[in-house]
């Protein structure tokens, strides 16, 4: 099932899109949030859909697409999880998972502008699979119980402003992750009764030129390992969302310009679906 | 004037706390969050005192002391900016504020007991001044504008586990600063018109032991700075909360041990009031 959200920034509506349309999920819920995906939405909205219940949207293609997700409580993102990244990165592939925040409010949608921050001469890219949160995960026993807590994944890109990140922030890397609009997030939450995380095409284009091409078969830790370990070092909450890290292939590597106003990024995962940005 | 919420814990009351007792504050507003702080709220809880509509609550003393805010939506850090504790730490002052994050699930009240992590051997106390953001800070011109989006000052104890924080990390602070009841918030939200930042004693103690003892005058990068500076990299939130560093005197430097079950921590700050956690 593939779950999204429709229409203005702060006030988007809930939906389902599906082959034959895009259908209003508002008799089912208010938000894609987490007490709905802890709810193990997909049979209410299966019941729903066969009684007749919802509505398809007639001007879906005129709406907005929110991000998937309403704002999370977290956003919990993992560092250099592809070797390849670490190395054009200066570093070397980590024994242990790297992790690191970005504040919620970062969220916006997949196709809408973002504004280069105030200063900035070094936003990057970084294409990454998504992993959202179902049910509160803590001290979980093995990797083979992360599946139980996973609502769905989708695509972000987690834009990062490389000064401060680096070399303005005492070794702390939020301090690049955090300007308004960083965290693009869509277009659909898909379940994973529909896709598995394992091996999933992740690409990048800056002004349609290829940047990024890589697959999460070569993530150095995997989702399930991911949810595992944090859970060891944190609670996460249903509706969380989790950037599991991004391929190499971004600006930071020296082979690409950092991006400049006017440039159009695209980010997208095989089955999940692309993202498009206008840098203003 | 002095915020607090009292009750269960996910079920707390909004009340504020004065001489002539402990008032209910569920007729202005169903919680001390960011939309209540963004409202500029004194002049409105003067208001329903003297029209008689709030009621003073005669179990006070008997119900549990929440944290004063709900949850926010970020919880930003500022490492290192004591010069003592840089010290301590193994580290230089730095030329910049250090910012890292923790999860917002991590708050907890004054005087919760906190678990000490599973596979923890290194846990520690920080006792902090918070700062509480009352209106959306971005871009902020000077430090002299930030005055106007601070809701109030609060006591914090940005709990740390020593290994997770700097030695299966990476290098990255934030995953031994998330476990479950690590951030510790309260009794109360006190607004900038009963006290100043600018110099207030902060203290810890363990088993009645002291520990730290400093002020805020010795912070590198005082409130107004940190506030502006934050906004420049990050919106700040009504509601967030930001934790503005520890003196030294924590078991890091290697002077003290870590705490164990059954460990007392108690921290405090002239004007703000004083937290007690039995480690559990």
């Amino acid at each position: 099932m593939r779950f999204g959200r429709r229409g203005p920034e702060g006030s988007e509506i809930p939906v389902v899109v599906r082959e034959d349309g895009v259908w209003d999920l508002s008799p089912v819920t208010d938000d894609i949030d987490g007490a709905f995906l802890e709810s193990g939405p997909v049979g209410a909205v299966e019941e729903a859909l066969r009684a007749g219940r919802l509505t398809r949207l007639d001007d879906a293609d005129a709406l907005r697409v929110g991000a998937p997700i309403a704002r999370p409580s977290a956003i919990i993102c993992i560092g250099m999880n592809y070797a390849a990244h670490a190395a054009e990165s200066g570093a070397r592939p980590p024994r242990d998972p790297v992790v690191f925040l970005k504040t919620p409010n970062t969220i916006s949608g997949p196709y809408d502008d973002v504004p280069l921050p105030r200063g900035s001469e070094k936003t990057d890219w970084e294409v990454e699979l998504g992993v959202v949160i179902g049910t509160r995960a803590s001290y979980l026993d093995s990797p083979a119980d992360a599946a139980a807590h996973i609502a769905g994944y989708t695509v972000v890109n987690d834009l990062s402003e490389r000064t401060w990140q680096l070399e303005v922030s005492g070794g702390q890397w939020s301090k690049g992750k955090c300007a308004p609009r960083f965290s693009p997030t869509g277009p659909e939450l898909v379940t994973p009764d529909e896709i598995a995380s394992t091996d999933l095409r992740l690409r990048s284009f800056v002004n349609g030129d290829a940047r990024q091409d890589s697959t999460t078969a070569d993530l150095i830790f995997p989702v399930d390992v991911i949810v595992w370990h944090l859970s060891q070092y944190m609670a996460l909450e249903p509706g969380d969302l989790i950037m599991t890290g991004t391929p190499e292939g971004v600006a930071l590597s020296g082979r690409f310009p950092y991006l400049a106003q006017g440039d159009v990024v695209e980010v997208s995962i095989d089955g999940l679906g692309g993202q498009r940005q206008v840098i203003v």
